[in-house]
């Protein structure tokens, strides 16, 4: 059997990640970072470490866990402990005689690292690995595409029940929890991030969390939300004024419009990251706005609310089939306020699909 | 003037922290933990690394973050950095020649330690800590414990309004979508961790999540929650029962009651993280409970859920005043379920001072 087609996703994951360890010679690979030991294994848990191999795949947990990972984590041995998990890991590792043994660089502590490395008796060689699983973790499968979208669905149910409501005098804060609790009664775990509201010249800070000010009238309101469920995240802006805006805030608005829909349109698989931020970029340039758009145009979504792939400046890699990413720019103007739009997008075999749709063209509120 | 006895806290933070330094030979100290920063410097954002020395404090950001680091960073040198936030630092720590930088090795990555190292051109030498901030951090000054006492009282409030409407039929996700909801509305920025309802079978999970299993009756329902309100935690558990629990549930509830009154009581300066543990411990032994009791007693709590002190069975460590920590002694039997009892508790000069005291004894609600 051919385990990369295998119809169980969590075994089909761990095979490609074993066609990856043989391509580098890596004998057996440390998994340490939660998000990766839950692609992986199905178990999820604030803490766990798993080491996979051609043909291992076992599952270190501390007793609050036993249970729960026995449960969740399929086709994986779970091995209980008490003590710190890595120094069971590198006692096991240590009987295996490994050839060479991965980890994960980017999640992997110092003080981890020296653990296993002084419990490994200096008889076990470590390779350091950088993005190994999330590169995996960039092209979702069917599974999780679902989740995504159906978090996505929660996310624009959320905005739009909440946005109907808003009027001056209510605070930030106010709407930050309401879109939360609806995102919750619709099934969602919870926020994916802070709820983001941010009003007026707070507008301007493009990761203002919500705060106790009131909205007042003219002014722009940013709102960035996400629902997560089962795991899987969503993101989406959307920016609204209340009152009657100025000819240059419309201009601002349609400007960051604009961007938003080049870049929706440049997903597919194939291009690059950068080029997507150009699409962007040069339609805010066009209206002289690119030195406000301060960030970049864009990121993965899944697991974590910033993954792979990037949609940056320098971002060289293409687009695959399957990543789901942001697109999302915006101009911020110290005194005037902020304007952001985001939607998150499935990279489809056959073009950008939007998984949050919800309109933009209803942003003045009056 | 004497920097530790400042006025400012953070001023007065980052005096202690220096003393540590100067006692540990340590020219320069590179922060990277995102709470640690925020302690030291009153930033607080997702990414973020400082660098503190005897005359230095200095913060790198990237441009999304600037204006709310010059607006937070009180007496902080902030630098904007569009590149790698570690590359920049290497650069500025090259031109200081100090002798010894120490950095914080249970946080720093492996990749991001051979950024330091590579952009260092090994004229750096970098000595790896541990803890060294977390252990300023676990002991809180006045401030800290004025901000854990609201979010407590915040936790206490939602629950005691949430459990009042409780009866089978509900959901677990909708009693923690509510609880969180409540919490919000009282000021909270949200959950300090994904509150969790667990009821019948799957209270016998000590770390379950809310799932959308409806309450029956005659079962035990554990709700562990807490708020976070401007980035310091409350945590609290408590156990009730839906309906008329038999002799041998009423027997299990009062031992875990007991044990968490000795936990508490235990909680005087100078005592140590074992002690307080082990008076827990004791008072499920003499029930015949204490295989069931599979985690420690507690943890500290502050800007992170889980921190310094641990009060578990092999902490020889000494309680100071002014630590705010966990008693949480729990029972769980496989197929029968579970019961927890947790407060938030300040260890004072003149003994513990329960920060969460929300009734334990209304726990049968029929």
């Amino acid at each position: 059997m051919n385990a990369v087609f295998s119809s169980h996703p969590l075994e089909s994951r761990r095979a490609r990640l074993r066609a990856e360890l043989d391509q580098r010679r890596l004998s057996l690979f440390v998994v340490t970072d939660p998000l990766n030991v839950f692609y992986l294994t199905g178990f999820r848990g604030s803490a766990g470490v798993a080491v996979l191999g051609p043909s291992d795949a076992v599952l270190w947990v501390d007793p609050r866990y036993t249970l729960q990972a026995q449960k969740d984590a399929q086709n994986v041995e779970v091995v209980e402990e008490r003590g710190a998990l890595l120094k069971a890991v590198a006692r096991w590792l240590r009987k295996r005689k490994p050839r060479r043994v991965g980890f994960e660089g980017d999640h992997l502590t110092c003080s981890g690292f020296r653990t296993l490395e002084r419990e490994g008796h200096d008889l076990l060689r470590f390779e350091s690995t950088s993005g190994l699983v999330e590169e995996l973790r960039s092209v979702k499968d069917a599974g999780e595409i679902a989740l995504i979208r159906q978090a996505s669905r929660v996310t624009v149910e959320a905005f739009e029940e909440t946005v109907r409501g808003i009027r001056p005098g209510v605070t930030e804060c106010d709407l930050a929890a309401e879109i939360e609790h609806r995102m919750r009664q619709k099934g969602a775990e919870g926020a994916a991030f802070e709820t983001i509201v941010a009003s007026g010249h707070r507008s301007a800070y493009p990761h203002a969390r919500a705060s106790s000010k009131v909205l007042g009238e003219s002014e722009l309101v940013i709102f960035d939300l996400g629902a997560i469920l089962a795991g899987y995240a969503a993101d989406m802006t959307r920016t609204v004024y209340l009152g009657r805006p100025s000819g240059r805030m419309v201009k601002l608005y349609r400007a960051v419009r604009e961007a938003q829909q080049r870049a929706v349109e440049a997903l597919w698989p194939g291009v690059k990251g950068c080029e997507v931020d150009s699409a962007a970029r040069r339609a805010l340039e066009r209206r002289g706005l690119a030195q406000y758009f301060t960030h970049s145009t864009g990121h993965g979504v899944g697991l974590n609310i910033h993954e792979k792939p990037r949609l940056a400046r320098t971002e060289r890699k293409r687009l695959k089939a399957g990543s789901v990413v942001t697109a999302e720019p915006g101009v911020y103007l110290e005194g005037l306020g902020g304007v952001r739009l985001e939607d998150t997008v499935l990279v489809g075999e056959d073009g950008p699909e939007v998984l949050t749709p919800s309109p933009m063209d209803r942003w003045i509120i009056s």
